[in-house]
């Protein structure tokens, strides 16, 4: 069989202050008319569909709109899971319900060893989950790290694979590395061990959702789909897409989106970026995040540079500015004593000295502190 | 056809600081059972199935849980609709869906207007609905006042009959008085009119959400089935409960609800409330609505009551306190001049005078605040 595997709507998502539902609306039409261009049989969505547990109005009636325009008038079965940022028991609503129609919707940990048969294929649906749920799942208060906790997840779903079938894993989580290493390097994401990827090998796909971009992993056989649109200044670089999957025989092509509107990084003097040359070449509802090359002092620079870039996200000088007396090359930050390090910040924000006042108080809150730190060691 | 007629569950209703969470559910249970021994082929729910628009994930759980009993397991239709406590774009979730199992929720107005054919009935289901809603379906902004609109409402309903069957009309709104009345007597509740109960007279049964007492109305076809749980203490003398309605021969039967826990209303002594006689006579779950008659003062009388009533929602003193300086019913306050009413709220409040210099403050703030006035109408 062949499906599209996408993650990480993230519906209601905001990029600072902008609203990003027209983003996700044109993502959504394109990733329709790849699932049609590729005849897909199933739609696979690994987790995060909604950007918040309590999604605002729109968002559900957004997210309620594509996933109705998917199932019930394409009539592609669907495959999907809650991610972390969606809470598991509102996203719940209605999947008992929707089996009817294939649209497979597992919120709960329970849930993931009742694999979803679709043609060739048993789809295993892993929610986002707590370490507890698993322990509460196995009865076993042993387990401790999600490294183990997925060890026993796996060879219990490996209990329920039909030999005669393709096996294919839904989850949303942080995987890297390897379980073989020597060095045991733990890698941590959140608090959370990240899940070595050799232990999901014994699948012949597993289908990510959790990391935003398609090369946070590589490996032919477990991938990310990433997000379908740029959430942030950091994802301006990250091409965005879909992958479409066969699983007999096995082969996964990736088919990109094209943003709506992109996130556009200029890092330029003021004179650069007010030359038509280059504002002319910047689609007005592109986002904008500036790296103001300038030293010196523009007064209203943002309020300026708005003219040119209606939607700048973020403006910031990455050569300081003239006016500073304090250079930072000068100073390492961690030799100061308290005060002068105090001193040196003010001086930072305000271009100005503290005053003697200024100065006593927060000497005196100083001491104090100090004070409190004998106490308690007392 | 036989239905059964209930409203307003209000799920994630508090009273006071208690939850009603195992109150709804017993209730639940209660409805769940007569509806097995009525035989009913259906189940209708007039609306506020939640009592907030954004419904906590134990409430979402709880009503989601209810809905799968009775639909999925149970396997009774359903006709539901949202009312004016619920949102209807979140209830809306997979409603969609819910239709291939007879579960017919319906939050918009335009839905009203598409009944639902059940055995030898039409269902129309009206959720509860802003006037501008009506207005931009009939795209006719002179419609002003909720009886014009249901008028019209009701008119565009009639053109949809199929005279070989029944017609109930199921509703979420405030039902009083006749449109004919020579007074044309506007009754009002919370800004918006009632709609005139000889309106609904064309259907063979109205099944009204709202008001949470069945007694709010005395029609034999167009009836509240109140809410059935007490959820105040205003509600505590009123019986809860269910209708079951025959559609042809028409009947409509009342089968009362047993509070898990009642609310009761105690106008006692404090002697009486700490006689074993009666507080060993109200279960220890009931919620007490206390109306001390005693005059004297008596320290800490709250917390020590709840020694002998765990649950009690309000204490108050029906006869005034015995220390009182100033007697009510000796003065008019509507007669006092400002100073002298202060005065009299303040010894009320404090059993004591007002010294010379709050009295002074009081004078000062007054002549200020008529100095305002004054300012104003220049």
């Amino acid at each position: 069989m062949r499906f599209l595997h996408t993650a990480d709507w993230h519906i209601g998502k905001k990029l600072h202050a902008f609203s990003l539902a027209a983003e996700q609306q044109d993502a959504f039409t394109q990733i329709k008319t790849i699932a049609a261009q590729e005849k897909v049989d199933a739609i696979v969505i690994a987790g995060d569909l909604y950007d918040r547990a309590v999604a605002s109005e729109d968002s559900v009636a957004m997210l309620n709109g594509m996933l109705k325009e998917l199932n019930l008038q394409e009539k592609y079965p669907l495959l999907a899971i809650s991610g972390n940022h969606d809470s598991a028991t509102r996203l719940e609503t209605g999947s008992d319900w929707y089996t009817a129609t294939q649209f497979y919707l597992n919120t709960t940990f329970a849930g993931a060893f009742e694999p979803v048969t679709l043609a060739d294929t048993q789809f295993f649906l892993l929610p986002f989950f707590q370490p507890q749920q698993a322990r509460n799942y196995f009865e076993d208060d042993s387990l401790k790290e999600l490294p183990e906790i997925m060890k026993r997840t796996v060879a219990e779903m490996v209990t329920k694979f039909d030999p005669t079938k393709k096996h294919v894993l839904v989850a949303h989580f942080f995987a890297a590395g390897s379980s073989h290493h020597d060095s045991e390097t733990k890698i941590e994401v959140g608090g959370l061990n990240a899940v070595p990827v050799d232990l999901l090998e014994v699948f012949d796909y597993v289908a990510l959702g959790h990391l935003h971009d398609k090369n946070a992993l590589h490996h032919p056989k477990i991938q990310y789909a990433g997000s379908p649109v740029k959430f942030s200044a950091s994802e301006a670089e990250t091409e965005k897409g879909v992958w479409i999957v066969d699983t007999d025989p096995y082969a996964a092509k990736w088919v990109p989106l094209r943003p709506l509107n992109d996130i556009q990084i200029l890092e330029n003097s003021y004179a650069e970026l007010t030359d038509p040359a280059l504002y002319h070449s910047i689609p007005n509802d592109d986002y904008v995040v500036i790296k103001l090359t300038d030293r010196a002092v523009i007064e209203d620079v943002l309020n300026k540079l708005r003219n040119y870039y209606p939607r700048i996200l973020t403006l910031t000088r990455v050569n300081g500015r003239e006016s500073l007396t304090v250079n930072d090359d000068d100073v390492v930050l961690t030799d100061l004593a308290p005060l002068a390090l105090f001193e040196n910040f003010f001086t930072k924000m305000t271009d100005e000295q503290p005053t003697e006042l200024q100065k006593k108080i927060v000497q005196e809150s100083l001491a104090e502190l100090k004070k409190g730190d004998q106490d308690e060691t007392n």
